[in-house]
């Protein structure tokens, strides 16, 4: 037997070699290694369940708990030593238990397969994760929510369309993506509901290689989240991106999220919000690899699943820096109050103009098409909307009165809507009292 | 302006014709048609509304639902005529019913863009959807179920990495993918949750445009269970393929669900199965083409969003259908139980035999190492593992004594593992028990 | 047998009924009826080869010949009748064949699978598809070329991560879309080529099913050829997008590709522009959706290959569509030369400032942060980078002399880059030259 | 200003702090160090282009050159040292070559952005990618090649829909999936023609940033041709998957390419090819994450391409890996002849049955419906098909005589097929040397 192949797990049978392509292509010790903590909580449970089986006894369970131990301590300290066969975090660890513990290390793998520990150390894993995402989600809309509550009498102009449509409260956009985001939470905790069921067979000292569908089930689902997750991120990214052009202007990005240019002296980049963007792209790549390498695969283990962990761990490393980005953007960007106001004109007030005809018992389609037309008079005779004549006005609707007046207020139009999830002021303060209560349960 | 511009919305303002090209690639009515019922639904909740709020009059009200009522008849009855410049439903459903009542048809969009009315009616379509896809998977799980109950006592080789790994029952293959379906029901159903929370401020006279981001998050996660649940599908089509060749020959396909060719006389086709697998494809591009579409974009309304909703309809319809083929392949298939039983050899419990050393003592790892030397002595003596003589199995470890020839049975062999989700027999029964309840419960 | 199979291809043999769900989950009719005209053009070439191989008679052929040019008729009058049981394009021509010319119809299908038949049909709509995009994005290309030849004095900011970054000429901007539209064709004519190889076997009486893997690879890179094209024109019409902001105020797309807002009279939205981004996104998913079908298929054909002709037929759709909407934006957009010029500032000629120090023996890294000196100086002095006096940038650079103001000029600046593909006045009139020689050879 | 800034580029400007997340999200030299060489080769070209404009002295050319060598020393020998604030491999080589020379080093940037660097270093480093890569898929064809000449005269069954089809040529199977990846390989060699052609501009003192988004097409496209080339890769790895089971028994993997398992000591698993098969999903998933950043970004540079590079070395890597075990497994594969002809059965004939009648006179449709008959009654019979009686035969069509004997005989069968690409012994022979000519050529 070729002696390169002393410490594979199934030594006992191959007869050949194996190429050295093929052993790189089939290690994942390189980016596995990082669950050594959670491969070796892992291991300790299940050598207390074989001890209660009888199937080691006390005495071997105190020295391989002691071994497992003595390996933790080497990896915090950053003492282990990777050797040539250790293909991943699992043998790597059964390796180092065999050296320093002998015989009864071999014990410790009894009625487990590989792939058992596999789902039980990603399992444990991804525990950790959900549990540092949502802190880091909450932290960011913590910092929304605040600075919505500070900034509540700024206006500016709602968009539709990247087109000037309404006056809203600066705080009504942040809100809206907080909201979005605490939806983003909560999907990450129905994920972490279901990592937290233990698989049927599991713990038992018989597991069952079906089980490993549903895990897989559960990947997919968090890499889907997180991608979710990012491409509402890009969308926030990208409002921000505008705003922050010289030709918006409503915000300036902190320099410690721009970056300056090699080339352009004057140049100011808003280089965070566009990585922000594309992390997007990045984990939609991710989570669509992961759903192809699935597609179609027969029932149980294939090696092709071994695709599913550095998926996970870019997926997670993403989205942690994102979240702690985002949040870093959020609370040292400084707004433009005088521009932001000055982006406001009086015909994105033409909805309220429809609506004043509407009051008076017009249809709201003419209503519709008669303030249309005063939008069209005023371009025009190249006046603002407000500057229509009283005689301009009743040429398109005998209806408009001098009370007409009292529309050209941007305060008075986004305190129409008072409704939960308006732009009324008292709306917009209900919103932020629900979302601290919520983030300040969810803290704990 | 252009008299063909006559029933557009907006058709207060513009002066210019529309390119030809642009208007059916900006129309929808080809099929968002199919959500005429949801369109009237809707509006006839929000003239109560309106009226509520005074702002139609209880006459208006009347002749508005009554003109609803009618437009609701022609689409039942087919005669509902589309005419030019029905660019969707909604426009389609307000011209009509202006047609049929006159001047107060105008006054039910007061308040209400034709995006609120697009939200609205795509939560309608979604809920009842919803109902529908939940109904055809329980429908699926419990005709899986019931299969698994009377086939209990059939034995085959159970497959990992498509080579036979230990023997299973076949009712432990079909409750494996039972039970995953189940998870993709809770999933929905957790979607469905979402669904019905109404959008903050909508029902209010003042929608906020924000909402729409909302909404679509929650129509990706829509598009992507739908992928995520056919790629299990496919995984358990991908399964039944395999044991349908000749060479596994463990099922055959009723004629209902296979095809012939039309080269070759012989050929009998798992067409059906390889439609389910080839649609976890198509559906995953749904979800991958809308979230490209998504990825960047600025908050609230875009007409790049219209893309939403051809996906939703192909995903619904898509994955009806391959519940509904799914189940009338699994109620029909005929198991060729002899042929499965005879797919089991002795190797396939190799295991058995490293665990007889491990009763005996032997720490697992090195029982698997001698289990494999067993393996490879018989190969060399092409016997089976079980042919093995006293003589062989000594030289390979004294602990192997005359009770080893009690483990050459299959039956006893998938008796160990009795634990939740094992192969043992009670524990399939209490699965089937399980999932029987569970069903029962959500089909009320 | 059962009397709903009479017409179905392998009747000889079925003893069972089809489902009606999966009856319609296997046919194509549905959408493959669009090849029509491709099928009975293959059908005429295939039998002549066969009355060249004697499998038909003379008169067999001209019979055959004459069915076909007959059905050809009736689907070019509309009155061809699709009945139950024509599951595909080649069924339904094949049946009526036989119902007009009776036994002879039955020899066109001698040593020919409907296999062979599909590819055979899609090749020659392939061919006809490409031709068609070809001819649509050279008029595009086209119309950009000679917008680009009159506007050619237009200067504006030229963006880099959306800040003003240097002054450009506009036409400049139109160019390098032209010129990666142009490459877009170059790929498009590589695809052309392969298409017309016939395969290995084809026009042969036996064909080989292995072709179907060299067809497959084809396919997928029209679907991604698609996808890539359209993902540059979503990057030209976000562009445009923002241009055409009130903020930006560059651009005015004509009413013919603008729409208003049901709720808000004053709205003037890019839909056009938004319609042809959110494409990228749909044809991706196509591609993505065909990609993850192939993968891990066993070779030859498998059903799950149906999901191609869909994928196809809508990537043509809507690459016709949108170079035709492009087409029709740029040569209806109104530029608004003033606001762009206006939008130049001194401080995007830092860089030139710095090259005057380089010119001067300065290391361009250190003359880059003598630049970058004045730019900050000039942003504390709130004056514009023209207007620091002379001690203002002696006191940075002793190496700066009067001839500095010379610098202040946007002309001069873009006439610096008269390199290939550069922005000087003569570099863009070569690449208008260039690309109108190109155009026209290819249009011949 | 901050200290830890002193090193960035643009220091001349800022006045903040970065985030330290901020700064690693926002660096690439962990992942683009691996161009050090292209950069310098890059370097070094711009050094010379600067010397003939003139704008550095024949000396300090000579200083640059020499500190670019001795740079390029340290970083093969291993002793560059990354510094903190050398955020990529440019920036990291620039600080050096200053600490090396001095002042000139400045000089080598004069009229170079950042980003024409890194498009010139990419340029270089995919050059050499894809010579490797196209040595690579030649080295994997000629394999399959000689393979294929060698065992020409194996038969075995060519399946479609995974059900046993037709008699074919094992030598048919191999070359079916060389012609592929022959293609594969054209496709490759026309993006590196695009790949040569310098960017408009670039080599001039002043580059343009629109060059960026030809460049970035071409990156996708090279994305593209890495996932197709690996799906077509997944499918030739699933037959051989298929082929290796116990079921099928067709071929049997080397040791070196084959793992066992940690449980079960029987278990040989094909480990090799499911790594194969998968990385089709990782590569489409790195091309749909490109994708998805593209879209609908502005044009020019934004910091979003940044995720460009991670994705052009991983599929480099990972195709360069998967074309080297591919051919690892094809060259060391043992095929099964005997296994792979008693697969063979008379009723994989039945199309040459119907022929039988065909050359009789019998139209195709009928002659295959007759045929079918054959194969039902031979079915009911229990017989194989050609274990009918005359009268059996005669019973079906009185045009089948005693000759109908000659038809049994694969080896006749297969040489049917005479046509190109056909499978019949001078037609597979005829492709053989086809390729071998053709990688001949390609390999000089």
């Amino acid at each position: 037997m070729a002696t390169t192949e002393g410490t594979k797990l199934w030594g006992g049978r191959f007869v050949g070699n194996t190429d050295p392509v093929m052993e790189s292509f089939n290690a994942s010790i390189a980016y596995d290694q990082r669950m050594w903590d959670a491969d070796i909580r892992g291991s300790k449970a299940y050598v207390k369940a074989l001890e209660k089986a009888q199937l080691v006894s006390m005495e071997e369970n105190q020295k391989i708990l002691h071994g497992l131990d003595q390996i933790a301590d080497e990896w915090a300290k950053g003492t282990f030593e990777i050797k040539p066969g250790d293909e991943d975090i699992h043998t790597a660890n059964e390796r180092r238990l065999k050296e320093l513990i002998g015989a009864p290390g071999g014990k410790l793998h009894t009625g487990r397969s590989r792939n058992d520990q596999v789902v039980t150390d990603m399992r444990l894993w991804l525990r950790d994760a959900i549990a540092t995402l949502t802190s880091d989600a909450l932290q960011l809309i913590s910092t929304m929510v605040e600075r919505a509550a500070v900034e509540i009498n700024v206006l500016f102009p709602g968009y539709t369309h990247l087109q000037r449509a309404q006056p809203i409260r600066w705080s009504h956009w942040i809100l809206s993506h907080a909201v979005a985001l605490s939806r983003d939470v909560d999907r990450l905790l129905e994920i972490k509901k279901r990592v937290n069921v233990l698989p049927l067979g599991s713990g038992a000292i018989a597991g069952t290689p079906f089980n490993i569908d549903r895990e897989l089930l559960q990947k997919a689902e968090f890499l889907f989240w997180a991608s979710l997750c990012l491409t509402h991120l890009s969308k926030m990214a990208e409002d921000l991106m505008l705003y922050s052009t010289k030709e918006f202007s409503f915000v300036t990005l902190s320099d410690a999220y721009s970056t300056g240019s090699s080339l352009m002296p004057q140049k100011r980049n808003a280089d965070s919000l566009e990585l922000i963007r594309s992390k997007a792209g990045r984990l939609f790549g991710r989570c669509a690899g992961f759903m192809m390498t699935l597609k179609g695969l027969p029932s149980t283990y294939n090696k092709d699943l071994q695709e599913d962990k550095e998926a996970m761990f870019d997926c997670y490393d993403t989205v942690h820096a994102v979240l702690q980005v985002t949040t870093g953007v959020l609370s040292t960007l400084k707004i433009n109050q005088s521009v932001m106001e000055a982006a406001l004109s009086p015909d994105m007030l033409a909805t309220d103009l429809a609506y004043y005809l509407v009051r008076k018992g017009v249809p709201f389609r003419d209503a519709h098409s008669l303030s249309g037309k005063a939008v069209f008079t005023a371009e025009s005779k190249n006046v603002s909307l407000n500057q229509l004549t009283k005689e301009d006005l009743i040429a398109i609707s005998p209806l408009f009165e001098d009370d007409v007046s009292s529309l050209w207020d941007y305060q008075s139009s986004v305190e129409q809507y008072s409704a939960p999830g308006g732009t009324a002021k008292s709306s917009v303060e209900t919103q932020v009292e629900h979302l601290r209560k919520w983030t300040k349960i969810l803290m704990q």
